[in-house]
């Protein structure tokens, strides 16, 4: 693990680290934020999982959650989306919805994605394990959010390995991905055909065995104009009212699927988790 | 002038422009944030000035600063930082440091640099009548503040057109440009040899003459690797204080020269003009 860059950043330090993937066979990097408060002591972990295209460089520059996690006591810890490198298979027609930047958080089963598209593992057991490394960290205290693709990841993450995440929330969520055309396409080149593959990372599907009740903390612009084809709030809402899971989906007129929306939100988010993780300022 | 694009953030709207600049003689963007406060009456405005390399976009991604704005009922304008396009000549050797990206926010006098770099009238007269056209914004209450060699230019245009702006700040600004290898790589192209000329832009000069008593605040990393060789704090802290120029220079151990920077103390400088400015949250 190499550290690629510091900067300063509200009495914090915002790092950018590379390393080696064995999960994910390809060189990754990674982006913490380590909140003031690592000087009298670890603190708690909070995952971003970004959308479509994103690296793990764009919520760092533009979602302005140093501030926030530097009043809370909270660790960002921001992955990129997919494995990376010209060794890695991507999409055949170069389109930007799938390959590269486009890992939609699961473990690919079907060739030839397999052999670097793992990102489940690289998520939920191999990345913790690396963040060991790094001193500041509490890693018993992790929560988890994301934004569109990343908003699927953190909710699904979050059914599929409940013991990991003290929290959860998303912007602008796939909320039923085996039904829009982003996770079709993705889903049925990583998984194949099999309908159960497909259910098991579908949060809408997933809800509805969930073996967590952490309520899901959800924003949504009403401006944004994926919301119908393949976001589908409403798809959320429904399944968890039909199993009785708990839900705050918070819907926003005019704003759309930007940063600028996060950045709107993204201080109440970082509260809503740090109140979880039991986060203290330094 | 059309309307690029627009998105909800903090309850107001940034937008991006396109115009044809007939100062630059040439087709510019650049970006409005207008608070909420808008809606129940116009913004004064505070212009933002950005460093070499950047276009209108930076500021606007990175800085974080639209939740302050919103907060203080204060418009943010960022223009671009030299003109552009095929016609526009460039730098010979294509450095980043001159040419495109790199106006110093003067007029040049020089050919072939003169007939569109003309940045001062772009910023000082044409932007400000240009802005006449959109609704919201109070034009005869104006501020000025920028990063680098927009520091630069929110500092000289501040002494040059001491009516025009109520308040003035600077990060990390090229504070002697006659004195530094940027500066005198621009100035030389653009102003020719003439060292009356180069000092009718240089701000430590300009402190010598000064027709207003604005309080000058900057804030400067120490950690900026271009401190000493390019920016040269000391030197302006020298001719305020020969001069007795009011002048709050805050060092700040461990910060550099990156948008992390700004976005840590971005607020305090729009906390600082909105008082200035006789700013309203709505």
């Amino acid at each position: 693990m190499n550290l690629v860059s510091s900067n300063f950043c509200f009495a914090g330090e915002q790092r950018r680290y590379a390393h080696r993937s064995s999960a994910l066979d390809c060189e990754m990097h990674f982006s913490v934020y380590l909140p003031p408060a690592v000087r009298s002591g670890p603190a708690p972990v909070l995952f971003w999982l970004s959308g479509l295209t994103c690296t793990d460089e764009n919520f760092v520059t533009k979602a302005g959650a140093q501030r926030y996690a530097a009043e809370r006591g909270v660790a960002l810890v921001a992955p990129d989306t997919s494995p990376r490198g010209t060794d890695v298979p991507d999409d055949p027609d170069n389109d930007w919805d799938f390959g590269h930047g486009a890992g939609f958080y699961l473990d690919a089963t079907q060739s030839p994605w397999s052999s670097h598209y793992q990102m489940e593992t690289y998520i939920t057991a191999e990345l913790p394990e690396v963040l060991t490394g790094i001193q500041g960290l509490d890693g018993s205290r992790t929560s988890i959010m994301g934004h569109s693709m990343g908003g699927h990841g953190a909710l699904s993450l979050s059914f599929r390995h409940p013991s990991r995440y003290m929290s959860v929330s998303a912007f602008a969520p796939i909320c039923a991905p085996s039904q829009c055309p982003w996770g079709e396409k993705a889903f049925g080149r990583y998984l194949g055909d099999d309908p159960d593959a497909w259910r098991a990372h579908d949060t809408c599907a997933l809800i509805a065995e969930a073996s967590h009740r952490i309520p899901l903390l959800v924003d949504q612009g009403e401006g944004d104009p994926f919301i119908d084809r393949q976001l589908m709030p409403d798809q959320l809402r429904d399944a968890c009212t039909r199993h009785d899971h708990p839900l705050n989906l918070r819907l926003h007129p005019g704003y759309d699927h930007s940063y600028f929306f996060i950045a709107t939100f993204i201080g109440e988010h970082i509260a809503h988790h740090a109140a979880a993780l039991d986060a203290h300022p330094a």
